[in-house]
Order: structure tokens, then sequence, then C-alpha cells
């Protein structure tokens, strides 16, 4: 794309809204390694005048763990920085007296030690990775069918990301199983509804059309920014695959190999940097 | 409702396709028990001059082993008599010279011994129970992402079936899950499919309109045998739920409480009987 095509696109922002797995990093709760060049791209993003934000669906691994390890790998990013997942369904749980069944990784659990959990009206849904074994699907299911009203929760609806030895099943196909088998529909709590990126937004003080979304799910990342009116690039790291591009549904409003390439388009077409 | 009206209802019939689990058994294949009744109810359904065959969607044990625990049981039943889906796919996969990745029960993996499974193109997803571990479901996954044509065939397509201790997941939700992370459709082997239900009744001699579909799923059995053109009653047992009767996309020829009062009801009414 020539030059002078990206100024356009990128053209009156002020603010970019950064996905976290795929991007900054690849790996699981197990291990995680970072992107080639990330630690260095992500620097030069903070120093260039532009508001930035974290947005991530990542379930499995605790917030402050989690940040913790991006620090250790090099990463400049505190937790009040990050829109996530679990934080805003404890809150979205509060608000509506839901008590969970939670079907989520064991290292998440303690998230929801301030949630009353018993006699269980709902099931909360996260990416249990292993924790994702038949009984424990079969355990949820149970408790939604014995439900008159059976509200499922779901910790965003990725369908994969890349794990260190190749891909992993994320939440969602676990979220269809129990939709199918329940005859229900799951509200997702995360990428790519509105309200969370919507709220992530708020808390970065921008209009969504002054923002990019960077990330490498076309559907979650994408697809969802697009939606709430912001523009969007994906990233070639990942869970990218070449087809991502020839979607008919889903056109990015650029594609780079990496962040790294994203922030030196950044840092040359914009006029704050 | 009133005699006449069966009478009316059953007028013409000259054979029956009888579901097995949820009919005339409850269970898994740790431990199965008949439902009371039914043994007795098949003794006399099959001395009533009616032509009778099985057609079940069991895929979590060899049909071998099903039909000796049926017969333990006090099920006159034999191999040549029933109408299933591992016998099918395999015919399937000869016929197709697909090569199979299995995501099937440990116990039924030797059925396939004859079909070469070197360098799959294709996977095969049938009721495997606690062998829906997310390891073995991620495989299926990256084979499936592997494959530039990927092909799913999934035997029977049920949500869920009555376990020894409570609704047990079958193999529709997992097969939803792949189906999702893989953006593809599985190819349905088994019941609701309509050249399944056909097969059955070649093997019967007989025409869709003088058959009858007894079963407890309204969605595989019921509204799978009336697309064929067969009449069908579900039974209250098994994986039966009051709201079955009450939707409004499928509803049975008639309702009975167990395999009991069907036999009774097509003794009393048929002309045959």
């Amino acid at each position: 794309m020539a030059a002078g095509a990206w100024g356009e696109r990128l053209s009156g922002l002020q603010a970019v809204l950064l996905d976290i797995s795929g991007v900054l990093v690849d790996g699981d709760h197990r291990r995680v390694r970072p992107i080639p060049g990330a630690p260095r791209a992500l620097r030069l993003l903070k120093q260039s005048g532009l508001k930035l934000r974290f947005c991530t669906n990542e379930s499995q691994t605790p917030l402050s763990a989690f940040v913790a390890m991006l620090r250790h790998l090099g990463f400049d990013v505190s937790e009040s920085e990050v829109t996530a997942p679990v934080p805003a369904v404890c809150h979205l749980l509060e608000e509506r007296q839901l008590r969970p069944h939670l079907l989520v990784h064991d290292a998440v659990r303690p998230e929801f030690d301030r949630i009353d959990r018993t006699n269980p009206n709902c099931v909360v849904i996260a990416d249990a990775g292993e924790g994702f074994s038949y009984q424990q699907v079969n355990e949820a299911f149970r408790v939604l069918m014995s439900l008159e009203n059976p509200v499922l929760l779901s910790l965003g609806k990725g369908r994969f990301y890349k794990g260190m030895d190749g891909l992993q099943l994320d939440v969602g196909p676990f979220m269809k199983a129990l939709e199918y088998a329940c005859d229900i529909h799951a509200e997702v709590v995360g990428k790519p509804t509105p309200g969370f990126f919507q709220s992530a937004l708020r808390e970065l003080g921008v209009e969504a059309g002054q923002t990019l979304m960077i990330g490498d799910d076309i559907v979650s990342d994408v697809g969802g920014a697009q939606r709430c009116g912001m523009r969007a690039l994906q990233v070639r790291t990942g869970k990218y695959r070449p087809c991502d591009e020839r979607r008919s549904d889903v056109k990015a409003d650029g594609y780079v190999d990496n962040l790294a390439e994203a922030a030196d388009l950044l840092l040359r077409h914009l006029p704050r940097a």
C-alpha cells in the first residue's frame, strides 16, 4: 500500500486499543513468549503521544498474574490500563444478582471469591483450557438444564488462539456446545461485544472515530471494533491465517506483519507522532 | 386421546422402527438398566406380525457388545436387526476413500481396524463420553485445520441422553464445537439423516408410509422419521422432557408413557395384531 494511503487511513487518530495475546505474546497460561519486536513497538507507541489502552479477552490467568508476566517479558503494562472480561463479568454478576456456576480455569477461580456462588442461577464460561473435561462441561450443562431461565455468560467467543505448540481451542467452541445442548443463546462478555469496547473507550476518554484497534482476530478484534465505529488493523501474528484477508464479510482497514510494523506506520503517518 | 383416534393414526402400519437408548434401556457404556416393561413389550411386538427393526445412534459401544448387553437384559435382539451409525460410516469411508482421525470412545476404536487411518483426510466424531477431553477435542480440531477441505463426519447429532445419574452430553454439542472452531459444517451419519432411516426401511422391505418410528428424541427420532414420511411416537422415557410436547416445530403423531403403552396401543388397534 502506498504511503499516502496509510496517511489517509490513519488520519485523525488519537488513541490505540491493543489486543494482547497474538499481538504482544503467543502462548497459554503455562508458557508465553514475546512476539519479536513487540516490546520495543509498545515503548514507541507509549512515547508517541497517542492514548493507549489494552483490550483483551484473556480469561485463563488472573489479571494481576497476566500483567506481571507481561512486565517480566519487558512490556510496559499496568493493570489499570487493561480492559478484561473477568472484572467486567464480576461487575455484571453483582449488578444482576446472579450466582454463577463457574466453568473456568482453576487459576481464575479466586477472582470470583467475593461473588456469591451458592445455589447457582447462571453459568459463567471462560477459557478453561484443560478444564474443559467432559465431566466439567457436563456439570455446567446439568446446571443450565436445571434452571427455568438458563443464563450462560461467556467471556469472549473466540474460536482458537495460537499456543506454544500449535492452535488451541478457545472458549467459543465450548460456548457453542452448551448453547446447542441446552437450546439457548449465551451472552458474551468481552470482544466483540460493543459494550466491552465502549467501556475501554470511556476509560480512554476518546470517541470510536478517533481510535484504532490492533488485533490478530479478524472477527473479535477487527469486526467487533469496526462495528463500534473504530478503525482496525490485523497483525499477521498470533492466530492470523492468510484466509483472513480473503473474507468477504470483514475487511481490516489494513494488514501489517506485526506490531512493530503497525507502530512504524503510526509513527510515520500521524501528525502527532 | 380417544380409542378411535389411535386406530386411525395407526392405520395401514406394517412395520415398526425402534430406538434403543431411552426406549429399551437407560444408561451409558458403563452401566445400563432396562426400562420397566420394555422386554415384555418387545416380545409382544415381535409376536404381533409387524415387521420390526432397531434404528439407533449408539456409538459409544461396539455393536456386538451392545447387542450382547441387551440380550443379557432380556431383550430379543440380534445384530442383523440393528441399523447403527458405526457400520454405516465405515461403509461411507471406504466408498469415498476417506482416512479418518477418530474422536470416538476407546471401546469403539477396534470397529475401525480395517479402515486405513494413516495420514488422515477427515475426522469421525462419535459419542466419546469421557473421551471428549480438551486434549482430544483439540487434536481433532488441529487435524481439521490442517486440511485444505476439512471433512467432519458425525455419528448422529444428539444433544444429550439420560445416563445412570442424570443427563449426559451426547456427540452433538462437540460436533457443534468443531463446526464453530473450524467454520465448517459436519455431515451427519445416523438419525435424523434421511439416508440413514431409508437404509433401515430398505432392510425391512417396507415403505415409509407403512412404518412407525418409536423414540425418545423429539428431533432425531420423531422429526427425522416424519421428514422421511413415517409416523412417529415419542415415549415419555429416556431423555423425554415435558417441554418436548409443547414444541411448535415438531409434533409427534402420539405421545405414550413408555414402550409398554406403545405396544399395547399397537396390539389393540392394528388389524394384523
